[in-house]
């Protein structure tokens, strides 16, 4: 689609037979010292033309454009789209940001890139969520200008950092879910995760262990690996969840009491065991972290571990859009088991 | 946070010792008209400052600004989401366009208010997803620069508009779900909704109209409204649904065959009738509208009408980016019921 060039400063100069100085002079609160009837002429122009000034011009000056920018995994997992939802409503309510967003799939370049677009478009807020192992690229964004929060990560324990670190307490959310398992009288143990080590990930598989030592079962107490995920990166989490949920269907040996990754992975898992043929919670138990709200609609009601989503998408865009400098870490503690009808005891 | 200027064409020149537009004569290709060691000294300054010339200034001359514009009602609903995702990838990866996203809950003010922002950011595409029922704010936008992209809804029938329009056969929606139902053996239909008409919803609902009345069924099929979304907007529609699945539950003379607006809705209905004591679908069948994959996650499985979702985001995208006029009007007929698990025939 062409699209049709916007009016400019010159274009009003012209309409109103004046120079481009006489009309900045209008815009800018300077008409007094000009004819009345040069700056009504102008005005009418301005009028005429539908002109706004641009703030492009503003943001040429100091660099900045009112944006915010937010990297996700994926758009496409719901969790993601709830953040991003809340991340929205704060910047835009309280600060008059708006939100420039892009999907990374947990790609290297594909984050780079996103980088180097924002710099260029003068964008200097950036959150991240979920990113790669190592952040080093994060680390000299703020070296070039850039405000970085990154978010469901700690700082790197003895290393001083310049990115703000906002994440829940996923070390105790994996112990939660890990002890409400164990409480129902499960004692063989299984995390279900996918390919690929986050640290948020490395701080769940803690809190499982942790729990499942803390209960005597550390020998019995397992991680099991999906796999990859595709290039549709989180979206797919689902899938690979079904698939692992047949998987275990067809194990005799499977453990009965199962702590997912996060909820979309927990709906997969239901499904998947479903499919093959095992009730849940009658045979597995099964529990997710997160706090999505499509844990309530499904069949049977998944309990799991919620978050303090909305908590911590207003203190990253406060950290990132008010003044000060931003705390390199906030752990947020406020997490909860939400109980409903996916656990119950194991089989005899 | 406060945010660190960025490296201007000054602060090279100062470092450089020269003048500004010796730095820009650098920049711009024109360094051979000045001694080497001019040159050579100014683009060490630019190394050292890491200074990157602005595509701000470039914005400035051209008025644009290589972003798209996406409004879409919500982005906690995981269908736009999704659709979200299926537009940044085309627009990325064949245009260059970030995505500038905003969520308007359906709200005249905040839609207004996203389009003055796109304007003086300089943003002169922008997609609309299931906008208000009118679209004279669309048309002005055009009028004023933009190129602006409706999705899920017609054209205004004998109404010439230079907004391009692309939607799925919403009409053929309704009516492939409802015969469904027919073929089952229903005779009492409903069609459930929420409160507020799109065109969208309006031809998902004559569809439906149409299925009944050719099965002779027009006296006994009924639309059930489920009320008002409140300010998060269609992420609560799936908590709508299960308002009514409860409410149907209890009712006796309730209809065995439903037809939901979308998915999510879908989804709310089944969990709200299980709640309620209703066996999905020996009692009642239910089927969606939209292709959502947690409808294959769902127990039972949903059945659903399946709309082509990444041939639509594609067409969008390359009627705003790319050359030429945008067709005022595509409509998309390539939607197909998926057979699950969530209807079968009502109870003797």
């Amino acid at each position: 689609m062409p699209v049709a060039n916007v009016t400019t400063i010159q274009d009003v100069a012209r309409h109103a037979e004046v120079s481009a100085s006489t009309v900045s002079n209008v815009l800018n609160g300077r008409g007094d010292r000009m004819r009345p009837e040069t700056r009504e002429r102008v005005q009418a122009a301005i009028a005429a033309l539908q002109f706004r000034p641009s703030k492009l011009a503003q943001q040429l000056k100091t660099g900045q454009t009112p944006l915010l920018g937010l990297l996700v995994p994926s758009m496409a997992n719901p969790m993601y789209g709830f953040i991003a939802r809340e991340v929205e409503s704060c910047a835009q309510e309280r600060f008059g940001l708006r939100l420039l967003i892009g999907s990374t799939y947990r790609d290297a370049a594909k984050e780079a890139a996103f980088f180097e677009d924002m710099l260029a478009h003068g964008v200097r807020r950036v959150i991240v969520i979920s990113s790669l192992a190592e952040e080093r690229h994060l680390e000299s964004a703020v070296e070039r200008g850039m405000a970085v929060m990154s978010y469901d990560r700690r700082a790197t324990p003895g290393q001083p950092s310049a990115v703000g670190h906002v994440t829940p307490d996923n070390f105790e959310a994996g112990r939660l879910a890990t002890a409400h398992l164990v409480a129902h009288g499960h004692r063989r143990l299984a995390f279900v995760t996918v390919a690929g080590m986050t640290m948020s990930r490395r701080d769940k598989m803690a809190g499982f262990h942790a729990a499942a030592t803390a209960a005597g079962l550390a020998g019995s107490a397992k991680v099991l690996d999906g796999g990859p995920l595709d290039e549709y990166g989180d979206s797919v989490i689902a899938e690979v969840g079904r698939a692992m949920g047949l998987q275990l269907a067809a194990d005799p040996e499977r453990p009965t009491g199962l702590v997912a990754l996060n909820d979309l992975m927990a709906l997969g898992l239901m499904a998947g065991l479903r499919e093959g043929g095992v009730a849940v919670p009658r045979q597995v138990s099964v529990v997710g972290i997160d706090g999505l709200f499509l844990a309530a609609l499904s069949n049977p009601g998944l309990t799991h571990v919620q978050l303090p989503i909305r908590e911590m998408a207003q203190a990253m865009v406060e950290a990132i859009a008010g003044e000060g400098a931003p705390p390199p870490e906030q752990i947020f503690r406020q997490v909860r088991l939400v109980e409903r009808a996916s656990v119950a005891a194991p089989p005899q």
